[in-house]
């Protein structure tokens, strides 16, 4: 890399030294907004930093009103107009929302990003690290070193992290929209789109009330397309976007071993091990190569349409550097590569637990084992009818399926006990056509702030509830995601690339100004 | 049980209407221990509880101390000679000495209980209830009310329950012993035996000094046998003495998934899931029935001998009202029943975990799961060799198995890693031979205490460092243990039913006064 910058020297000589590298192949716009982010960095990320101390958990309501009134903030200090709460029903999280009228615009975009994170469980993050006390690494965590974040003058380095939950999923998406457009504004791009800005508070939860809040507002929420700023772009580094999310529904399962907790030695290979039911239950769910064995799992499943084959074709296949970056030695379904894998439904182990391993390990069998399931739906799927595949599948291991503790009767009565909760929290997968005009003008707008391929996806393999959008607002989606792909999302030390976000301004300020 | 006290009194008439129920078939001295014991009931679990009250789990050495102090105190205030610490290498938890000489005694036995407790997980606990906060409650948890154990004039009803770490395993049996002594001296009955007293701090970490403290202080402990009180009676209530146990080792493993852990959407059923690999290997451990399928797993145990089968076949079965009473529909093994089994070595999942379930459940793959692994030996069994039938298990799973966290070559070499720690606390099972004169004269003791049958069991199911008594101090132990059965030792909601602790110090009280 070196080496190119000292030959691009070269070639074009002094006068033109400090432009940027990559200058030549992208928009003025894009310029502008990058010279603006650049003169304001130190701002632009205190304030991100101050935003990412607040907890965000969707059921912590007293902090996520906090994030929701800091967002109202936000917003008034950037002269946006028509600020408020769209409330669900209950003290629910409330969706921020704000608008901008541009005289003589054709086309109204809203942008949405979520400022909820998943739950946290702060023992399995790494030490020194903390959710909800942002830190700044000089690099990722493996080899990075702490960086003091409030001294003056930082470079903000593009190597540099900020490690907090939400720092990538999704609180980047909301200062990346908010800076975006503060970007465009100060730097005098003329605005060509009406704009709104939707950002919802319980994404993470499964978005129970998003639907509610869309049909309330339907009049207030209308617009040509939604823009969707959640995710990571490619592994590659490329960008990308999204034309489509994997549906998703979850499955909790417990199974029962004896009444009280037992000692391993006076009871041991006589009374039934509830670890050892779930690792046969869980095992019987997937063959050897990572294949789903639950029955008729793929059926249902749609083809592809042939410009979704033809846009999986250009998409780089990097799973060899990708196994070696996460240090797998095989991968499930190995004859699919990765952009084909997320085009089919999936079952993964989001947990598991019996009993304690560790140092709160004990010499016990234990009452009860956990699973938490989650499935991925793509076209085609239904979302009950997918858990329910499984329910019957765990009926057909021998166990009887309850949806409570068992009481003494039900021990009495049957041999082995599953209680199965389907999560009502699911929804299907959804899909916008490439081919679409205001689709195309957001690939242009992506496109202009890059020299690289832009990476056009028929679906990711996360999901958000964009059925919603269609069901009550009849509304378009297409998700502009700008997070690093390793920003360990929904875990512990989730994290957000600085590069990713000052270009994730860029990219997402493109999109605002649609032709 | 009503109607038979009605017809009880019915039959003897008044005069003996106030004698408890089974004065007629015990001996005279056992009459002497309850009387005193029922007179100073408030003071002795008064004791008991504040006893209960200091945390002492193995690891945490600054409690375990305070834990080793009082116990000093308690024997300087019964008057017990010679009390010292017997120190460890380091800052280990001590052994608690102390010993009370008998002119003109032929025999010497020391008593062991231990004072430490396993490890503990306060969430796990029942609500209201905590590890180190005791509690009584009118009865067993699930139908028990709270009772103010502070109030004056308690009258201890025996169904009542005390719940705290400690309470049956082994807290009870350092009291046990230790009021068994002073309701001797204060009852004026004449002692028989030199006495020694020895309790062990760290019984439940796997007793890593105890062989050095033994052999440091061999001419100290020298005696005729070793009375271990330890464990729970049998299930049907009736009193046990217990002349083996099983041997024990562990092994904790480790399989690995991602490097960092992934969106479950974005890398679902690409990525290998760690918790389904777990699962896999996990099951291939055992059949459906729960026989282990470790190669070679049940080669090597010696043959019971014929005193051994006989006392065997003298066990009552009750399998059927344990399976009621526990709520388990099968049970592993099921060609034998409990006495059998354990006779049997064993392997039991202590506990497993992958991700998070319940509300910290997140949406991801994770980067590792865990599982302790109890292996229980018999006669004939060697620790390190059954050990190494489990790991040789995991390879051939296809494995490669390494004993730290992979490096980034070794995730780059092989398919599948699993770091395999086998634990360096094992030891091999034991036995002393029922015929034994000074065994038979503990038969004696036990039974002059009851009018119901004592049971007698070749082996516990349940484990002790019996071997090192014998390897460093050529010595003899018998168990002589009083806990009730459902005390949950080695778990949350660890109880001792007060009717269990009462009868128990009567049971050590004729143990000590051996003919």
């Amino acid at each position: 890399m070196k080496k190119n910058i000292i030959i691009f020297f070269l070639l074009l000589g002094a006068t033109v030294c400090f432009a940027p590298l990559r200058v030549l192949s992208q928009s003025p716009q894009t310029l502008k907004v990058r010279n603006y982010v650049s003169a304001n960095k130190q701002a632009i990320m205190r304030e991100f930093i101050s935003f990412l101390a607040l907890p965000n958990v969707a059921s912590d309501s007293i902090n996520i009103r906090r994030n929701a009134n800091l967002i109202m903030d936000m917003m008034k200090k950037r002269d946006i107009k028509n600020i408020q709460l769209l409330e669900g029903s209950g003290n629910t999280p409330p969706a921020v929302f704000g608008e901008v009228k541009v005289p003589g615009a054709r086309q109204t975009l809203i942008f949405y990003a979520h400022y909820d994170g998943q739950p946290v469980n702060p023992v399995q993050w790494a030490p020194g690290l903390s959710p909800f006390v942002p830190k700044v690494l000089s690099n990722a965590l493996s080899t990075g070193q702490e960086i003091d974040h409030t001294a003056a003058g930082l470079s903000w380095d593009p190597a540099w992290r900020i490690y907090a939950r939400g720092a990538s999923d999704d609180k980047a998406g909301v200062m990346a929209i908010l800076n975006a457009y503060e970007a465009l504004v100060k730097s005098k791009v003329p605005l060509t789109c009406n704009l709104k800005f939707f950002f919802e508070g319980e994404e993470e939860a499964g978005s129970p009330h998003l639907g509610q809040i869309l049909q309330k507002h339907a009049a207030l929420l209308q617009s040509d397309l939604w823009v969707i700023c959640d995710g990571p772009v490619h592994q590659s580094g490329n960008k990308v976007i999204l034309f489509g999310v994997r549906g998703d529904a979850h499955v909790s399962v417990t199974v029962y071993g004896p009444k009280r907790p037992l000692h391993s030695g006076h009871y041991g290979n006589w009374a039934p091990n509830p670890g050892m039911m779930l690792a046969k239950l869980l095992s019987s769910m997937k063959d050897d190569d990572g294949k789903v064995t639950v029955k008729g799992f793929y059926d249902d499943v749609l083809p592809l349409s042939p410009e979704d084959v033809q846009a999986l074709k250009l998409i780089p296949n990097n799973d060899a550097q990708l196994m070696t970056e996460l240090g797998i030695g095989w991968r499930e379904n190995k004859a699919l590569n990765l952009r084909e894998a997320i085009n089919m439904p999936s079952l993964n182990i989001n947990g598991m637990q019996s009993g304690n391993v560790g140092k709160l390990a004990s010499n016990q069998i234990p009452t009860t084992a956990d699973a938490v399931l989650d499935l991925r739906l793509v076209l085609g799927n239904d979302w009950r009818k997918q858990q329910q595949k499984v329910i019957d599948h765990i009926r057909g291991q021998g166990y009887e399926v309850i949806d409570h503790d068992p009481t003494d009767e039900e021990r009495a009565k049957f041999t082995k006990l599953a209680k199965v909760i389907p999560g009502d929290d699911g929804y299907n997968a959804q899909r916008t056509p490439m081919s679409l005009p205001i689709a195309q003008k957001v690939i242009d707008a992506v496109k202009s702030t890059t020299k690289e391929p832009v990476i056009l996806l028929p679906t990711s393999g996360g999901s958000l509830p964009l059925f919603l959008f269609e069901k009550y607002l009849q509304a378009k989606t297409v998700s502009v995601p700008i997070a690093n792909h390793d920003n360990n999302q929904h875990a512990e030390n989730e994290n957000i690339r600085i590069q990713n976000f000052l270009t994730g301004i860029e990219t997402i300020a493109a999109t605002m100004t649609l032709k």
